[in-house]
Parts: C-alpha cells; structure tokens; sequence
C-alpha cells in the first residue's frame, strides 16, 4: 500500500474547489478510509489571470505539466466539454494514471472508448450521474447478482424543482423556470435542462453498467417539459398521479427500452413523492426487486462527495471493471426502436367546440386500437374551444404517434396535441 | 485473477437456498461482473435427513468439512445464532478463507472481535443489514468522503409493515401484528422484532461503519413499537406527522448517540414516506447532505442478492476494509449516554376528570424546563377519565423522564404515560 496518492486536478470551478476544500477539512478521515493520505499536487486551470480562491498546491494552465508528472497518480478532470476531456482521459491513461471524471457529455459518447483504452486503469465517474447519490458503485456493486429489469430515474433537478413548484404552488411553467433561475437551480438558457438532454446523458451512463448496451444521445427518446401546464398537473392530481420528468431504461426480452420524457406515476410510487431539486433513481432487480436511492443531484459538495469516493476506491485499489462487467455478457441486447415502445398515454387536445368533435376524435383512437381509459372535458381559455384531457390504456407509441399525428391534421384541433407517457407499474 | 471461485456454504434455509439457486440462474451475468465463475462446492445443514429440495452440490452436516478444505475460497454463513457462527467465522479465518455471513446478531457482538481476527481477509455482511439494500457498501464506499453527522433506518419491515397499517386501516396494533403474521411478515413470536432488538443490531452495525464506534445491545436506547395506540396514529396525522420504528445515530461534537424507538417525522421528511414493509436508511454526511436508500429489507431473494454481492466484491479483489477505515480515526469519540439525548417529545396521559388535573402535569413540566408545543384534551374510553396528548419543545432526555416518573406517581393518572419521541430536522 501506497503511503500517499498524488493527484492532479484539471478544472476548479464549483466542483474541483469543493473536491481540494473537502480533501483538505476532512483529511484525516478520508486517510483513514483510503488507508492513505491523498494530496493534490497540482491543479490547472484555463485562465490564469482570473481571480480565485488561494489553494495550498501549485496551478497552472498547461495540463500537460501534470499528464507527464510521473509522481501523480491519478488525474482528476473537472473541466467540462467532450473532446479536450477526451483527449486529456486518453493522454492520462496513456500515462498509466487512473482517471476521475464528473463529465456525463463525454462519457455519453466516449464511455466504450475509454474502457477499451483504459484495460486494468481505474476509470471512476460517481460523480458523472446523480451528484452526490453513489449510484454507479450501487449498480455495479450492491446490485451485482441482479438481472436489471428497470431503472426509473429523476436525474435532473432543474426538471424537478419546476415540476414541483407547479404542483405546489399553482404556477405556470415559465414561472417556475424564472424562480428555478433565481434560486440558481436553472442555468440562464436552460435549454439543456428542460429539454431532457442532460438526463439522456446520464441514462445512458446507468443502462450501459446495467446493461452493457451502448447508444448515443441521438439514438433515444428524449422529451422535455417545457410542453406541460397546469391542467396537465390537474389532470395528475384529479387522477391520483405524479408528474415528473424520467430517465426510463427498461429490459424486454433481449430489447432495451431507453427514454426520457414527462410521466405520470401513481401517487404510491416511491420515486413520484421526490419533490424538489433532489435526485432519486428507482433500479428494480430480478432478485432483489424494487430499490430506491435518493440525493442532491448537483451542488460542489455533492458532487465533490462522489469524486473523492472514487479516489478512495482506486486507493484501496479496489478493481471493478469500469462499466460493470469484467467479460462482455448479454451481447444479444439491442436498443429497442422507438416505435415499438407499449405505454398507457395522457392526451391534452384543445378543439373547437361544436357537435361531433368527440366522435372524430374517438373514431381515429379506435382505429389505432387505443381504448380510453378516463376522460375529461373542459372550457378552454378561448370560449369557443374545449380542452380534452385523456388517458389511454397501453398500447404501441407507433400507433399514439399515428393517431396524434391525425387528431393533429382534424379542422377543429387547435394546437398539437401534448402527450405525456403514464407509467403504470 | 482466478477462473473459478469455490463457495462453501453453512446454512439452505430461505436465504441459503436463495443463494444457491441465484448463483445457478444468474451464472453467466454474475460471471461476467465477478470476472470469474462462481462454484458452490458443499453445503452444510444442521440436519441431514429433513427434507429438502435437491441442489446440484454435496451436502453435509460436518461444518469442519468445509472449513478444512483446501480449495474452498469462500465461506458462507447463513445458519444463525450467535456463537456457534462465531466460531465458524473464527475458523475460516484460521485456514485463510474469506468469510460472508447475513447474521447480524453475530455482529452486533463480534463484529470488532472479526475485524481483528480477519487481518486482510475479506469479511463481507452487506446481508446483515437492510436485506438488499447497498447500504453497508455506500456508507463504506460511496459515502467515504463525508463525515456521517446523522443515520435515520426504518430497519424492521415488521413493524414498519404494523404501523403502515394501524395508519391506513385505523385497526389496532393487536389486529395489525395478527395480519403481519398471517402474511408472514412477522413471527409466532414476533418479539425480537416488535420490541426493536434486531433493529437494534443492524444500527451498531451501521454505527461502526459510519464513526467506527464498538457498542453491545444492552449499551444503547432501545423502545420497541407495543405500545403504540390508536390515538398516537392520529395525533401524528391532526399535527403533520408520520410514525415510524427508527434507529438513529447522530454525532454531537464527540459523542455518539445510538437509540432504537418510534419516532413522530414531519411530513414531508422523505424516510416518513416509506410504507409497509419496505426499508430505508437516511444519511446525512456533511458534504453530500442528505441521501435515501430504499428496498426490501428481508426475503430470500432480497437477502442473496445482498450475499452474492459480497462474493463479487472478493472475486474482484476489492480490498475494503471491513468496517470501513484502513486505520484507526476519530479514537475520541464515545457513545451519549441517554440521559443526555436531547429530543422534543410527544405524551400520552390518562387521567381522572376533574379540577386543577391539568395544573398538577404543567407544574410538573414547568418543574423540569419542559414546554409545551401543542395539547389535545378528549374523553377517554372510561367516562370519569380524559386523554391528554401534549408534545414538547426539545428538552433533556433525563427531565422528560423525571417528568413521566413524577406524572405517574400522581393519584390522578391512571396508566403509565406513554412517550414518543420526535425528531423536527
């Protein structure tokens, strides 16, 4: 055993000041645990001249001085971006450094890259999905023995804490967002947030540890909730429901389904009560059946908690292999086709209201084989119109697509129609 | 790394032969994240000749058997007790093996006896704790990083199971244990766990693991949920709280407090919103802040899944140390006594109805510093007597319980008064 770990820090924003002032206040205990002392030897940073809190180790703005520095160890990237953070992982493990990162952009397209490269390297990325929650280590560990049937994720706070305050406070999406970015919880284009992108990154970091499956990005189902309004929400509570926005990784036959969209929850679902910016993510094994984990997504020292679990991990030289599986297993797994995904759906259609508009609209559903399960109507804002809330029972997201697309094209449909998917079980 | 792992397993009762059958099911999964085949090469039973059903491995009743054999890597102990294990444990540790047990009983007195014994031989009891919760993994790993600063489990299903339905049924606690054990949630004798005793060995064992702290049984507070009625359900539900059996271990400067009792939670505390007989433990760390973990506590399945990620974890040649720190830290710290808890506090108190009774119990508080955060008054059963339901603000765990000793000894009260304790943050 090493009596001492050297690492470099590329990166120290909000996370990589966190990661040096935990490092530093909780030496002694984060020794004891790692059964070593850790010690940043050095940090870079891309502008030098840009004032900053004073670190006790050196800083530099050239990251190469630390991906050849043979005393360090490990190199930690914090950075941000996907292809400089790439190259540096590839430069540190070509220098047969172990490798931290927090950043799920890269590792949504370059995860397989970097096991591949990385052979016996510890490549640790906690911190890359639900902040502080050890979700990763839960994963490939503590749930090792199970065949994965689900992960149902809220993995994006920004989503969350909006989908709340709608709830709570009776307020319209885009005052939520305002709030959200008043409290810091929402970046000033939130784009990434509410449009699901950021939560796509993540699932496709869980699916591959639960799954071995690798997609993109552009591979999968990804909606945001910028589409939701209030009835939606009323519509949820009227029918004992809970809106949230879900990463969704779910196992058919040999076929993974890998979605992020706006879903209604029954009201007992464990991971329907998250309310506000905190994470959970709900993983069902063959064996072990449901389990829950539950924290801050995001914030430095959440984030900062997993990194330096992960550097913990690679002192005790732990050696879980990097997604989870030390041989390829399930090779058969393919990403089901969007198409093909079965759910029950939520419809919000606002016609015009006059005679015989119920009946086209029923008419196009039956055609589809969709059969309506409840159903409400009620005065929109406009007098003339009606909004129609629907909720179906499962059937193919082909054939809801269809028949969105046609109660779309109808003369007395005013807007698209907004569709939430409505998990059951 | 080895191509083959040989198992030895003491005990084929639920979780043993839920064990052996998962690591037949899962073979080429559990493999493929092992990195090695996992092979249970004897079993051992108390008695040979009870029926069972057959598995694909010898059996015997000669523990020493196994113990002894040279090729066995791994022992597994699922037989129970607390002696006899110990012992076994003591003698796989002799011939080099590394040793798996779920049998918390054990290690609430043993566990710093095996820390010791077992040098750097794995010991692995994920099991022992929370039945397929990762918890003894994430305090360990995923949580290294922090210092813990509180841990609130709902660790027995059976009374977590009693109270959800005395809540949602309105039934008694007599009618709600009759049902537990018609299902098989709770025992013929049901209690070791009704009186919070097992929950009570899973907390020292979270304690260690969390600040390192050996403590027994008999050293910590210890209330079980019997004496829970009707009027205590509803108290909770008229002033927003949920009634839960917790463990509870929180640090105050250096001094650690351990206790077992039900405990009134806001309610929108997320451990209060766990129901029936489902677990969960809350941990606060001082850097993550608060995380959740949920799942089953108990069950065959549930509990091998917790097994066999321990055996993955030795076949990975992961090398945590048992309880979680590489070397000695925070020697100082030592377990509150009780009279030094500090806490708010919820009464129940039956007296006769007549003047100045209601002045007799607040001088009695007064005397002791306590006041009242909000009182209830309503007939009792008994037409002469009323029901007084009172909570307090924090005080000294000593005063409440010099308060309760002097209420009883007055002539007006008519029971022992009950006491419940609530937590507010």
């Amino acid at each position: 055993m090493k009596k001492q770990l050297n690492i470099g820090i590329i990166g120290l924003g909000v996370v990589g000041s966190s990661v040096a002032k935990i490092l530093k206040e909780n030496q002694d205990l984060i020794a004891a645990r790692a059964g070593c002392q850790i010690v940043i030897k050095k940090g870079v940073v891309k502008n030098l001249s840009k004032s900053r809190e004073i670190f006790d180790f050196p800083i530099t703005n050239e990251a190469e001085s630390i991906l050849e520095d043979p005393e360090i160890d490990i190199i930690v990237e914090l950075a941000g971006g996907i292809q400089e953070p790439f190259k540096i992982a590839k430069k540190a493990l070509y220098h047969s450094k172990a490798f931290i990162t927090a950043n799920k952009a890269m590792l949504a397209y370059h995860r397989y890259d970097l096991q591949k490269i990385a052979g016996d390297l510890p490549i640790g990325f906690e911190a890359s999905v639900a902040g502080g929650i050890p979700i990763i280590k839960a994963l490939r560990d503590g749930l090792g023995a199970n065949h994965i049937l689900s992960i149902c994720g809220i993995i994006n706070g920004t989503c969350n804490y909006i989908l709340t305050q709608m709830k709570e406070q009776n307020i319209s999406f885009e005052e939520a967002l305002k709030e959200a970015q008043k409290l810091g919880y929402a970046e000033s284009d939130p784009s990434f947030d509410i449009g699901g992108f950021d939560a796509a990154h993540k699932l496709l970091i869980l699916a591959s540890i639960a799954y071995g499956i690798d997609a993109k990005p552009e591979d999968i189902l990804i909606e945001g909730i910028t589409q939701i309004t209030q009835e939606d929400i009323d519509f949820a509570k009227e029918f004992g429901y809970n809106l949230k926005l879900l990463g969704i990784a779910k196992k058919d036959k040999e076929s993974i389904e890998l979605r992020i969209h706006p879903t209604l929850l029954p009201q007992n679902a464990m991971i329907g009560k998250v309310d506000g910016v905190m994470n959970a993510i709900s993983v069902v094994g063959d064996n072990v059946g449901e389990t829950l984990f539950y924290g801050a997504g995001a914030g430095g020292n959440a984030t900062a908690s997993a990194v330096i679990s992960d550097i913990i991990e690679i002192a005790r030289t732990k050696s879980s292999p990097m997604l989870g599986f030390k041989t390829s297993i399930e090779k058969n797994l393919t990403l089901k086709p969007i198409a093909e995904i079965q759910s029950a759906y939520y419809l919000r259609i606002i016609v015009l209201d006059k005679p015989g508009v119920l009946a086209q609209i029923t008419t196009i559903l039956g055609q589809q084989e969709i059969s309506i399960d409840t159903f409400l109507q009620r005065k929109a804002k406009n007098k003339n119109h009606s909004t129609l809330l629907l909720s179906t029972h499962t059937c193919l997201e082909s054939k809801i697509q269809i028949a969105i697309e046609k109660i779309n094209n109808l003369e007395i449909t005013q807007e698209k129609p907004v569709m939430i998917r409505i998990e059951k079980d």
